[in-house]
């Protein structure tokens, strides 16, 4: 199995609903650095699993929806806690429906098994969601 | 399915026996840097897998018992090479001992599936152990 | 000339005034990994510089005034621009007062010369603010 | 499942061919930093799933075969784009082969089960491969 | 004194000349992750040393005149060997000109003092070259 | 001014004694990460400040003295606490004496004005020595 993986981040403003998040129930933010990982078993034609300048270009258009924005404005997220796993797999689900539309190209659509999504939230915590890519 | 990841660190000495170890067999020491990873496929009401920062509380805990010491002094670890891979273990092992007691909270007990622990004993070189969580 | 480093990290919530900003102008966050460094030119009668647990519960202090909060309804940032230099220079005068005032044991107050801290916002950027911490 | 990695680097040149690559089609290329994990379920006597510096050593001479060199020029690429997904693999099996040879020692013949590894070609991009050891 | 940094990469093709180079005077390459640097006394009435998001794509625009070659073929350095630090310096100065040609505003043509550009080869060495930035 | 920085590790047992150091006066031990930087202002003929290939092997070499000891019993250090900050200093001295000596060559005993040694002994806490190379 082949996995390829690219970085980039967001800077978001949330709070958190409940008395378990103690002080971040406050108005805060965070920075997330974010890797998405794609995996599959197959290189095509030119000797890759994703063009990872594709990857990098579609992972920046997901995360500019989110980024520079104070989550609990969106109503995407009205009445969730957008904690770091929720949002994992909220940047996993978009990347695989993009995929799945061809962005990555079309080896992409039905190659890819497997989207992991991780968000780093400091030094010292980070949070993950992974997916199957199961063709339509 | 969901992972989170906390991060803490500690210091300890140790020596050991058989010739594998060369000057590894001279009493010296290590800092390991320990990510314990909890997965699971469902978030609770608010929104979390775990809490981050009861997870990390947790952690320090369980190193806590083992931080500032010479494991070559410890009775859990007569008779054995305290190496990297084995302390991933060990780490692994008391943290899913007190999730099912239920530290982590009561949705944790069930909801958790699996404890990853690496221990990263320089910038080139670290070990993991990964073990289920199956409900007692 | 000898320099101890620790390393905490904060999240808070702010906006930016100006369109050089630009969707930073909107409400959003940040986690900012922040490393202080003290330096001077002599080790203490125990071999120390500064006491790192001294130094990490110190710094902890200090972003807990900063932590998980929205910059931008603090009274002390009233009217400006809470960038990522401006708050390194916040946290280390702040450190420095406190250093001053004895809080790192009584060698520190004469002892040490400057005090460096650096910002990280993400894992492609971060600044720094360093001062001297002449004696009053 | 326990797991040791080892870190190491190589720096070779090469080129594309393919538009999909773009500038990398002119001749550039990489440091790779090459991390190696051995997955088992077993520790040996000593404590150990593989000892570290037998993999450091192993890891070290495999890449000597690629470092310092134009990887268009070796013949074992020839008519092949040596994508970084792709070398993971070249890394992992020629890894694989040599752990099947004894030369990670007779336990780790048949007790390893898995290799995974990656190659960063930045700080914002990386690639795996992951394969079984099965014994012959 | 403020400093800001910024980081990028580049993926270049090279040799070099002479005897104590061994196996690196072959055709081979290198990944640099580079950080630019920007220092001076004084944030500007948007409380900025410079904006990171304009040293960020000053810094993207002098590594892509260098990113994606064989520096051997490369004009301005016929007869030199590109070692790291060497490299470092032909970024900082082209850095330095066009700070001082205003790229990065007004305020940092006489505001910016100094410019300290890292280059690392790999995750065990990297190379800086500090110069002031002094005004015309 | 040019510098060139190398990293290695090394891991050692000790204790402290003073109540400041609290769990630490117990026999522990540490991994330390050890980052060697040379600087000076001019490149020899070969484009190099000094070779990053023998830097790495006269770090190697100094830190072996050290590696995989319990530092309680080396009588360089009888009566004294191995801080990581008086370390850094022990790596940096040994390291000057070897520069002086010319084992990173000619150029290195007058070219080279500045050392500096940074050991970190976790992901949160480092420390630095800098010290000049004088030539004698």
């Amino acid at each position: 199995m082949f996995t390829v993986t690219v970085r980039d981040h967001m800077m978001v403003a949330h709070s958190f609903r409940g008395e378990v998040f103690g002080p971040a129930q406050r108005l805060h933010g965070a920075t997330y650095v974010v890797d998405a990982s794609f995996s599959g078993p197959r290189l095509d034609d030119d000797g890759l699993l994703v063009d990872i300048g594709r990857a990098t270009t579609l992972l920046a258009d997901v995360l500019a929806r989110l980024n520079y924005r104070n989550l609990d404005d969106e109503d995407d997220f009205a009445g969730q806690n957008t904690s770091t796993e929720m949002l994992a797999r909220v940047v996993a689900d978009r990347l695989a429906e993009r995929v799945r539309s061809g962005e990555l190209g079309p080896a992409a659509v039905g190659g890819l098994e497997k989207i992991v999504v991780t968000l780093h939230e400091s030094h010292v915590a980070w949070a993950s969601f992974e997916r199957t890519l199961a063709p339509r």
